[in-house]
């Protein structure tokens, strides 16, 4: 069910300090830690000598030190000591995976090692670019990932469970908006939604400052398997001249089991970029606003594992995007299993077109 | 393991005010709600588009909607709006249950929905009935309902778990009294037991003031698939024109999963009914009273499953009335499962007599 | 995965006061009590009547009465009482074991009773021997009881596991002392280490209110299937005249599940032995001693069964003591099934010599 050959993210990059951290991704136990030099390393959670776990060990220099018998290990997974004996077999060496850290993230390959390719990270530098101030988080989500891809790729649902952060209410439902779904090169999924003249949700009011009708615009993006990209954005309503404000936003999903996920996330902003508190403020409602998520979340885990339905009875409209994404998801793990050597090739762009006001409200009974 | 074309309790009436209650019931997450008229809906609590409880949606009106895209179903289980689209598919539909409220309790037939027939709830009044005050409560029980029914059937045990309240000490076990087994209409079980001339049991004495000897008399009542009464009264000893105090203790189990139990029970009195405090007295009681239950049968639950060993080695002479009713509920499982359009018929008496002494103590070498 | 015909450790013979023990042994629920001449007695936990615990019931005098239905049943097994019938079927007889108190410990016989002999109970008398002062304790441990055999045969471990009580610094790990393995009985593995001139880990520090270097031997002796001792010694370095201190500690391990061990523990020292403060400084430091076995112990079973993998990759110089017992138990346990009236012969030894000092540091590189 997951897709290997490919980066997916292990760790924000400030996790990594002097610490180790031991994540389980994709069902593996994995040991992340820096060398002294600042290189991320990642290790296959297991003593090979009697399977412990080697983040009950201690780092010692580059290297660790297995808690159990004391077998050191070095950054390329080999024994370098073995207490009481000089010898070292082939055998005694650990997991080691390849890891690579871009845009404040740590990205690791859980695939074949020798089809690593740092260039197939996708392009998705606003959590440390220039230009754009990150409000980054964490959240882990007791669900599986394609759950919660189905959420981002379809965001009416913030009328009805984010209704107090970035949601409109029900009488003026997002859902009413008609979305441009299209996909790039056959693995990027874009659903764009206008939303001309509209009530500025309460975050929204709170980040302008007013609660003056806005147009509004956003683009939930995925990029196969499991990154995703919200892009949105603000103006003075019916005011083509007035000041725009942008938001790009990463949900960034990594599959901890067959019904978890580690999702990193990170609004990133243009605008207001030197002001902490807002950053700040901005962190916290969406801390508040992806519980809300998990929370439903869980529940449509939970009941699809007790009434073992995974397929819904009813499509809406609203799912085209999410469906699509499904359906090309599907398509690639089945080609995994058949090419267990094919690789995705590198995306050629993420957006279409830059943010544009075209649109016009659905011609919908409420 | 279920008889399914029958109703079941599956709430107290007032337990639906403006609030809704979810509740498993036989395996089902149900959704119960009362419309704006007052009349009890149950859904299954599942939206047919993405399987989220719709118990985490909001009432609106007579109306659900959902907590995650917003649809609106209305009590009949037929969608009424869908955000974004003006196209209702039939499919939008929930699964409803028929449901109907009486003697202060709300029913639900999970069977075949168009054998559900109202006159075929037990006429089991005494919750609601003037002339008696009800002390009503309810217990979970970690344990299969079968389990719970052998112990209203055999209420032997009441000298070894209910030692502090209802009862007698193992000196004067009630176990030595001999107990008349009669089958009724091929689904109701009575076990009448008279108890001359004994010490009153602590909570007796608590509600008659005296620990004087006293008479007393009691019928454990088993109505196929999981109604329970017990049917008793206590008075002076040797005294046949003295003051009779009779009760009548409903115990309706509804199965909540194949190893758990919701237990709705009431207290039910035809003296000093006005007495406030000793209606509260009484339910305290049976809670404590019903928790001492609750931890045996949670134990043996435990045991079985633990064991692997659903049959017992031995066979009591306290056993004949759970076993008959065993019996009769296996035939009646087996019945349906072979005639699913089978509904039992309707019950003609759940009383044999009404109470009066008549019996010995038995010939027992304590 | 047990071997059946043999002794194991129930509990320690204080733990059998007026109360009743109940606990799980080989997967088996086991009640254990005393009668009032003081002779222990094992039931399996279960009334053969509807199976609840019988742990849940009463002792009366030398029986237990069943807290469901008043069954009464005598230290043999047999039903003495059943309330409300004088008939006591043969069925109604509850599973008793063998059962033998000896060296302050009651041992308990799981496999077929009539091969039980008393005299099979290996000699292991030192804590409750004159001339020895025992620090008993109990330690729970949630894994599979062969992990801690492993674990008590290999004392390398001690440096990496113990650094703040038993073990020495990872500059002077035990590990580069040479171990000599031998079997005795074909199911007695004895692994001895000399260690001269060697710093005193922190707990002897503190025994010996001296940090000056020592001579150190230690021979961890296992007992098929799961008894184990450290018989151990230090002596002031390099002064063969110097005032011997001697410790045999005792590591009594019972299985209670497939992946959970009863661990009961004894240091047993031959000096100081009026000193009860020292006694019990001594319990303390084992019982966090042995509290860092449980916590690497209980993270190789998640790992095991998380991996899937029950044989490491790598073997090290120091499993040889761990591999051959593992060995030797499997054949036993396979002997066993094809035989099951086999029983293991009386073991003829456990000590193969008195105490010395003979033995050199390994040619190690660090």
């Amino acid at each position: 069910m997951f897709l290997m050959n490919c980066w997916y993210v292990a760790a924000w990059s400030h996790e990594l300090s002097s610490a180790t951290v031991s994540r389980k991704l994709l069902n593996e136990p994995i040991l992340l830690y820096r060398t002294t030099q600042g290189t991320p390393i990642a290790f296959l959670d297991r003593c090979p000598h009697r399977l412990v776990p080697l983040s009950a060990g201690t780092r010692v220099g580059d290297t660790i030190r297995c808690g159990y018998h004391g077998m050191v290990f070095a950054p390329d997974g080999r024994c370098q000591h073995i207490p009481g004996q000089d010898q070292i077999p082939d055998t005694a060496r650990v997991v080691t995976y390849p890891v690579h850290e871009q845009y404040g993230l740590i990205w690791i390959w859980m695939g074949q090692n020798d089809l690593a390719n740092r260039e197939l990270i996708p392009a998705i530098p606003w959590a440390s670019l220039d230009g754009w101030t990150a409000s980054p988080g964490y959240t882990h989500i007791a669900a599986d990932y394609r759950l919660l891809t189905d959420n981002l790729l379809d965001l009416s649902h913030e009328t009805y469970i984010h209704g107090s952060t970035i949601g409109n209410s029900p009488e003026e439902t997002i859902a009413a908006y008609p979305v441009k779904v299209s996909v790039d090169d056959g693995r990027v999924v874009s659903a764009r939604r206008d939303m001309p003249n509209i009530a500025p949700p309460p975050m929204f009011a709170m980040l302008n400052q007013s609660s003056a009708r806005i147009d509004r615009w956003q683009t939930a993006i995925w990029i196969a398997p499991s990154l995703n990209i919200t892009d949105g954005g603000v103006r003075p309503a019916r005011d083509e001249s007035g000041e725009t404000s942008s938001a790009r936003v990463l949900h960034l999903l990594t599959p901890e089991s067959d019904r978890s996920t580690h999702y990193f996330w990170a609004f990133c902003r243009n605008f207001r970029q030197q002001d902490d508190k807002l950053t700040e403020a901005i962190t916290q409602a969406h801390r508040r606003t992806f519980d809300e998520d998990k929370h439903m979340l869980e529940l449509q885990q939970l009941s699809l594992e007790q009434t073992g339905l995974a397929v819904p009875k009813v499509a809406l409209r609203v799912d085209e995007a999410p469906l699509r994404a499904r359906r090309i998801l599907n398509q690639l793990i089945k080609h995994e299993a058949a090419s267990p050597n094919y690789v995705l090739p590198k995306i050629s762009r993420i957006f279409q077109t830059e943010p544009a006001l075209h649109g016009e409200k659905a011609n919908v009974k409420a």
